[in-house]
């Protein structure tokens, strides 16, 4: 049995964009407050919440008051300093998910020897500190491969493909000198991802297998169900559930998956996890009665999960940058759902909204 | 072509209940901001806005205020002043429902004549000013009937039954002087509403039939789909249509009716009008893509109405009063969305929260 918030109690969310927004409306949909905490004044999640604290992630004073006025804490990116969490935890808060399993999730590195510590696939990779450490890691993987930073990387930001030995010197100075990681450039027939929730009292829920398409390294559209077997599903599922009884995890969490194919020898490899509601899981807003928000919130405030069931089939598209500018049109569009962020300025590159159509469950 | 809101834009709404809170909830989905204007300072849907301004509905120099940051007004309740919103408009800003629409549906009298005016059928009244008034009108309509307030009356409130001559006098006073009218007592087979929605370019669209059932004069459960024939779904889809036509009516109109079954001369007679979203339409926020109150804003920012089809069946039950203290075993329920408005104290015969159960389409 675990203490289960009352309604009408406040969760606090480190980060104020709009996956930040997102849980604040669910959150409000249960009766529940929320008090977002973000250095930018003009944060998407202002918008829909009851509290809010303008001010930096390592603004200690900031941090208490803000420990002191919430009942539970999570936050909507990975990237959050682990010092603010343990700082809220010294004023007698929890966070969910926890630091330890963020503590992994921010190192590209930990995260890899973690996951294959659990005897679970993921593409070959090897801890780069110095120049000979790259040129020892390309001729152990091959080329092509992924020079990446092993920390604040996010769509694609950090990370160099390395094609040849010519460009591996202009590879190893473009990741300026930070702890990187050199991974395998893996051939995939797909990308794939689980959406899941883990409860404070150990129930797991997994959303339907999604399939995501990117372009230029941003999340570009998924779709449900996936073109895949039931065998792989069931198999990312499982790995996901793993992961996450492995951590202790609570809350929502996301995996992302290299698919090879049937015929591949090892069919999935994990690519990445983020301990967080997901990008491809924001159909579950529209195609589900209960969506990941939902369940991240139920999950914090120690309330029983919720159905992960999908009544209906989907195709979510982002709206990045100037695809915004298209609103006009979309709304126009039947069966239709636009979401938008109420983001300040549309820049190139930056996820405005996004787009879900759904259609009758095949 | 009408003018369309731009993304961002501030949506006002007099009034900061539970549907005040979800049409803010709504237009956080669109990218737009909500100023709640609303008389108590615990106002559940200033949780959920942007902007907020409590006071009082006749403080000319708040609503000038409001007027001046707002984009276009919108109103959760019936019996908002018209005061309030000619001095909204003074300050040049539209009101949609408009003031003309909301003159007629605030009087129980006027909306009788004006819908009988156009051959929708209606129970038997008469206008009661005197006490001769309602000796006449029992004798001419017969008992049992309903006494009840021209104006103010919700939820069964300000409203009397006669069921014979000795309780007339008793019945004159308690109605407490206003304005009256009585309404024959209809033998209806069951209670239907629709709830539709009308766009400023004059496109309408409507939810489908939902069948209520109420206790004590208050609404306790909706379903769709009714259980009655497709005929008298169009015919009361087409009297609604009618009506807010006739009215030139902007934004979603609930209009409830009595079904007196399919042998009766007048199988649907017209009870009432309510000029807002609806919690008879409370199932259209789970069972379809686009809800009631997507579908408000939509309107009333001057966007393409969008899809009212159900992807779903669906049950809403309302919590009212103590209800809402079974929320720990509600939770735990399949299949089963909690929807919770935050009000500050439970209190007998108040609108708590809802629930709602979606099965798949029959």
């Amino acid at each position: 049995m675990t203490h289960k918030l009352t309604p009408g109690s406040t969760i606090g969310i480190l980060g104020g964009g709009q996956l930040g927004r997102m849980l604040a409306l669910a959150a409000a949909q249960l009766g529940l407050q929320c008090h977002i905490f973000a250095p930018g004044s003009a944060s998407p999640a202002f918008d829909v919440a009851t509290y809010k604290t303008v001010a930096d992630y390592a603004d200690s004073d900031a941090l208490k008051i803000f420990a002191q006025h919430v009942d539970v804490v999570t936050f909507e990116f990975e990237n959050v300093p682990k010092s603010s969490l343990l700082k809220i935890a010294e004023y007698g808060k929890l966070t969910f998910p926890c630091v330890s399993a963020l503590n992994i999730i921010q190192d590209r590195l930990l995260e890899k020897q973690y996951i294959s510590g659990m005897g679970i696939p993921v593409a070959p990779f090897c801890n780069i500190e110095t120049f000979e450490d790259l040129l020892q890691g390309v001729a152990d993987i091959g080329v092509p491969a992924m020079l990446k930073t092993r920390r604040f990387g996010y769509d694609g930001k950090g990370q160099v493909k390395i094609d040849n030995q010519s460009t591996l010197a202009e590879a190893y100075g473009h990741t300026d000198q930070q702890p990187r990681i050199l991974e395998a450039f893996v051939e995939y027939e797909k990308e794939l991802s689980i959406i899941a929730v883990r409860g404070l009292d150990g129930s797991y829920k997994s959303y339907d297998t999604t399939e995501n398409s990117h372009s230029q390294q941003i999340l570009r559209q998924s779709h449900v169900p996936a073109n895949i077997s039931l065998n792989i599903k069931e198999q990312a599922i499982d790995i996901t559930k793993k992961i996450a009884e492995n951590m202790n995890y609570v809350g929502v969490i996301a995996v992302e998956f290299f698919y090879l194919g049937e015929t591949a020898q090892q069919p999935l490899l994990v690519n990445e996890i983020a301990p967080r509601v997901h990008n491809s899981g924001h159909w579950t807003l529209d195609a589900c009665l209960i969506s990941q928000f939902e369940n991240h919130i139920r999950a914090i405030a120690g309330w029983p999960l919720a159905d992960t069931s999908r009544h209906s089939d989907a195709q979510m598209t982002n709206l990045i940058g100037e695809d915004v500018l298209d609103w006009t049109n979309i709304v126009e569009k039947e069966n239709t759902k636009i979401h938008l962020y109420r983001k300040e300025k549309v820049k190139h590159g930056r996820k405005m909204g996004h787009v879900t159509q759904i259609f009758p469950k095949t």
